[in-house]
């Protein structure tokens, strides 16, 4: 999907948010607002895909605030809340039907995005809110489509650090179903998105058939930067496993078919292109 | 004060709230969100007063969505609860310090502004809001300053429909004190501001002694739009109330003494400049 009218002015608040989080030197601030929107205004005059022009926002924002991970803090309280909740999502899979439960969980998992207007992360009580998320289920549900593709060569493309822990369940089920799963993160720090780090924190290595990058760290996948073989691992794959929404954003534009979206809607302009409500929670074969 | 780095996200918004007000011609949408940008950036480059670059931008988002009012329905909604909400405010006011009273019920009124990024205007329960804001009370006090000045000429600058309903009381306070009231609103319809019309559903000609305008319906005030009995008051008045954040961003870089701010800081920049928290009420003389 391209850009939104909505996304300028999200997007600038974003960056606004990343800064606090590591100076309150207010002229640079000032100084590097101006220059996100410039490059906002010329990526929106694009018309290209909203998660490509963030990736260049962020990094000409990390570079002018002299810093690779404004969001490290962030990521470890994620992990932190995300790691509590494993006892809850276990007991949760395991009563009914599993494949099925582990998607939602982890869906459930996605809601950790810092900063997108409007979409409050549930801190401190994260254990409620996925017994609560649960319960209200899938808007979309193509997970059984899902589960006769996840027998085979499985590419898993993971959005956030704490969703990560939630992940970890997704892969063991698909593992259980015989598939081969080539785990994809971020190549370097970005937002609160999961990196080798937080694959690491989750013990991914343990289930996963071996862990690969996106190469520059993109905000979702950006063709050219991809390493070789996560390339050939996409080109192959029976199934491909695009959490959320900045990897939706980029995978609804490209050529790869027999992707599962699983992602909670949590902006209008992505809900609307989907067809579901903010909020909604969906696993949605293309 | 000057327009601060958190600005740009929270007008964008705005104006992208607006234009959902009246279209859905996506289109369209997009050409004035591209066009708001321009502006926005090249007012913030400028580091003017951010109500005024405000103004700007929503003059060419009202003409490029051929309309003169898009907050018409938001504005009746905002004067209905309030009115609702008037025989609990004239009960609290009559117990106690009546103009105390009075001041805190007008500034409880202040929070009926649609659109700041992050402050949430409490629909439906309006009677409620105000009980618990009431008794939260003022952090900022100068209320018997501003008592002893009302006594004189009294130019009383109004901020949102809604609010004027709660404005009108204070103003029959400063009338029991002796005051000769110069009541001003917008010259025309602009954000959820009030309006001659406003001040007619108020009934706001039954206790103030004239009603002026700020001319062109800027946000706040621009000294080259005032009409000329408004600008004479503004010269001669013995107090000046300046109820609003964009009043106290246009008044707090003037020439003009004796004013008293009487807002709800509802953004971290304005709260930043008065040196309150967010969500804080205050009655400042300056």
């Amino acid at each position: 999907m391209r850009i939104h009218a909505r996304c300028p002015s999200c997007l600038l608040n974003r960056v606004y948010q990343e800064c606090r989080y590591i100076t309150d030197d207010e002229d640079l601030i000032g100084r590097i607002m101006e220059r996100a929107m410039e490059i906002v205004l010329e990526e929106y005059r694009k018309k290209g895909v909203n998660a490509v022009s963030a990736t260049r926002v962020h990094r000409e924002v990390y570079r002018m605030l002299g810093t690779h991970d404004p969001y490290a803090d962030v990521k470890k309280i994620a992990n932190e809340q995300a790691m509590n909740a494993l006892p809850v999502a276990r007991k949760y899979i395991e009563n009914g039907d599993r494949f099925r439960n582990a998607v939602i969980a982890s869906i459930i998992g996605n809601s950790f995005d810092y900063g997108v207007l409007g979409h409050e992360v549930n801190d401190g009580e994260f254990e409620l809110y996925f017994e609560r998320e649960f319960k209200r289920g899938l808007a979309i549900d193509d997970t059984d489509e899902i589960r006769h593709l996840a027998k085979g060569n499985v590419v898993y493309l993971a959005d956030n650090a704490g969703e990560i822990i939630l992940d970890r369940l997704l892969v063991e089920e698909i593992k259980r179903l015989g598939g081969f799963v080539s785990f994809v993160v971020r190549g370097k720090p970005v937002l609160s998105d999961a990196t080798m780090e937080d694959a690491r924190i989750a013990g991914i290595s343990e289930v996963a058939d071996e862990i690969l990058t996106n190469g520059k760290g993109a905000i979702g996948i950006i063709e050219e930067e991809l390493p070789e073989d996560t390339k050939e691992r996409l080109e192959n794959a029976d199934l491909i496993i695009s959490k959320g929404m900045a990897n939706y954003e980029c995978l609804s534009e490209g050529d790869y078919s027999n992707v599962a979206f699983l992602l909670k809607a949590k902006c209008e302009p992505v809900a609307g292109d989907v067809g579901v409500k903010v909020g909604d929670m969906v696993a949605m074969l293309r």
